[in-house]
């Protein structure tokens, strides 16, 4: 059986969704770039076939339908250059937090503030490696870490610095998870093509500017390191996707700080991945925060 | 359709594992003490069915399935007397974390200590109202929130004070979220049965001895409150699962301290819902926390 090469979840010129293998021409590497793909069938962690049945690609959704998506692990503070701007020491381990599974969305869908994130200041951006977990771990060894990966993708943590850090009590997760917050994509690239994470450039543009840019040879735990750690008497499922930090370049960490606004267009780019284009849309109505 | 009154998933006497509604004795309300059930079929989020087909018991198991679990949201420090034990201030808004959903167990199922979290000290009993939500909502009201609940439960958010705070940069997840850390059952009651989850007695026993005593008036954030808060601008699904945070007594706030060990037993327990009577099993192997 061959498997995937670019993994993609796509609405079709039929109207109807499904997985594929994404066809890119030759010497593109961005996912995003694709027209046409194999139509997968069958369990993307388990026995699937790649078909010869090609399809044109209208719209590239979440590379995970939200059903096939179990927990959504984030560490925060993983590049040393980061963990510097940010005024935070180098963590001994891995700084964890989760993201809930409705914040995934995909690599053009637009991320929605609802009238409570509009509140206070601190609209973020923060590029990010997701990994992706292809089968079922527990106390997994370092060097065996990465056989239980399906593959590699891109994806921007969406982050509300007052909602995280000074209005949560401390814990990251109220100002992270919002709907829509954790747009990833553009496709799942192959373990198989990628055979070492650590070696990508990573960056993002604001409004076709660039604000981070960088290597995943910053990252202070590697992914192997990283997947072996979280498996330590945690049982890692397939579907579980993991958010391996952003480096240096985030709004917080510049001199003068710099927040997302309404209308604005953010691209985060991962090597051998592709980009992930979403646009920031201020929700009209919606309950503020008073309780 | 009738609705079940306490739904239960229990392992039954022909060796298989089903939804039921626990028939109880007059007089008695802990769901644990149920011998029979009438098994439901269909789809207990959606369009299910009570029937007459009464089965034995063999086994109560964690009451969702984990395929029907999406996201495991936790708050911290929700109890005024508990925040001042941990000499917190009452928080202003609702202090959010996650478990992953691998630390969903049942209420006769052992917790495992993996080799890591017997490192440092610190282990600890938290009983709580868990609060299951069975309709999609989004920035849904105060007075209408409720209306979104399926049931309730009790659950003991078990945690390991260093993994949680000294050793986790902050973030309490690293801490709370290991293999079984999050037993809860025995059933879940339905709403119906609780018109007010603010005015139930909810308690601890360690080794038979009462460690936590309170009643959920003591909540900071009621119920529907946090349930408000949590679906602003984020969607919470059927099969989400809120844990609305202990009240004192837990070990960290005792003088002198009180950790777990090898053996113990914690009972934690809720009226009309009953008890989860867990064991703690220190593990002989498995990996350090050494990276």
């Amino acid at each position: 059986m061959a498997s995937f090469t670019r993994l993609i979840r796509f609405l079709a010129r039929d109207g109807r969704t499904y997985y594929g293998d994404a066809l890119l021409p030759q010497g593109v590497s961005d996912i995003r770039a694709a027209k046409q793909a194999r139509l997968i069938t069958g369990d993307i962690f388990g026995s699937y076939t790649v078909t010869d049945q090609v399809a044109d690609i209208r719209l590239l959704l979440s590379p995970l339908a939200p059903e096939d998506v179990r927990t959504v692990r984030c560490l925060g503070l993983n590049y040393e250059q980061h963990a510097r701007e940010a005024n935070m020491p180098i963590p001994t381990y891995p700084v964890l937090f989760y993201k809930p599974v409705t914040s995934l969305s995909g690599p053009t869908d637009p991320i929605p503030i609802s009238r409570m994130a509009q509140e206070g200041e601190g609209l973020d951006y923060e590029c990010e490696l997701v990994a992706i977990i292809g089968k079922r771990c527990r106390d997994v060894s370092e060097d065996q870490a990465l056989d239980y990966v399906l593959g590699y993708a891109v994806g921007n943590d969406v982050s509300h610095r007052d909602w995280q850090i000074k209005r949560g009590g401390g814990q990251w997760s109220l100002g992270k998870g919002f709907d829509g917050w954790a747009p990833f994509g553009p496709g799942i690239v192959s373990k198989d093509l990628i055979k070492d994470p650590q070696t990508l450039k990573i960056s993002t543009k604001l409004n076709g500017k660039t604000v981070q840019e960088s290597s995943t040879a910053d990252m202070i735990f590697s992914v192997k390191k990283t997947i072996a750690f979280l498996s330590r008497g945690t049982t890692l499922l397939p579907g579980d996707v993991i958010w391996t930090g952003t480096p240096q370049g985030v709004g917080m960490g510049r001199k003068p700080q710099l927040w997302l606004k309404n209308g604005d267009v953010v691209e985060v780019e991962l090597e051998k991945v592709g980009t992930c284009k979403n646009k920031v849309e201020f929700e009209a109505s919606g309950p503020a925060s008073k309780l």
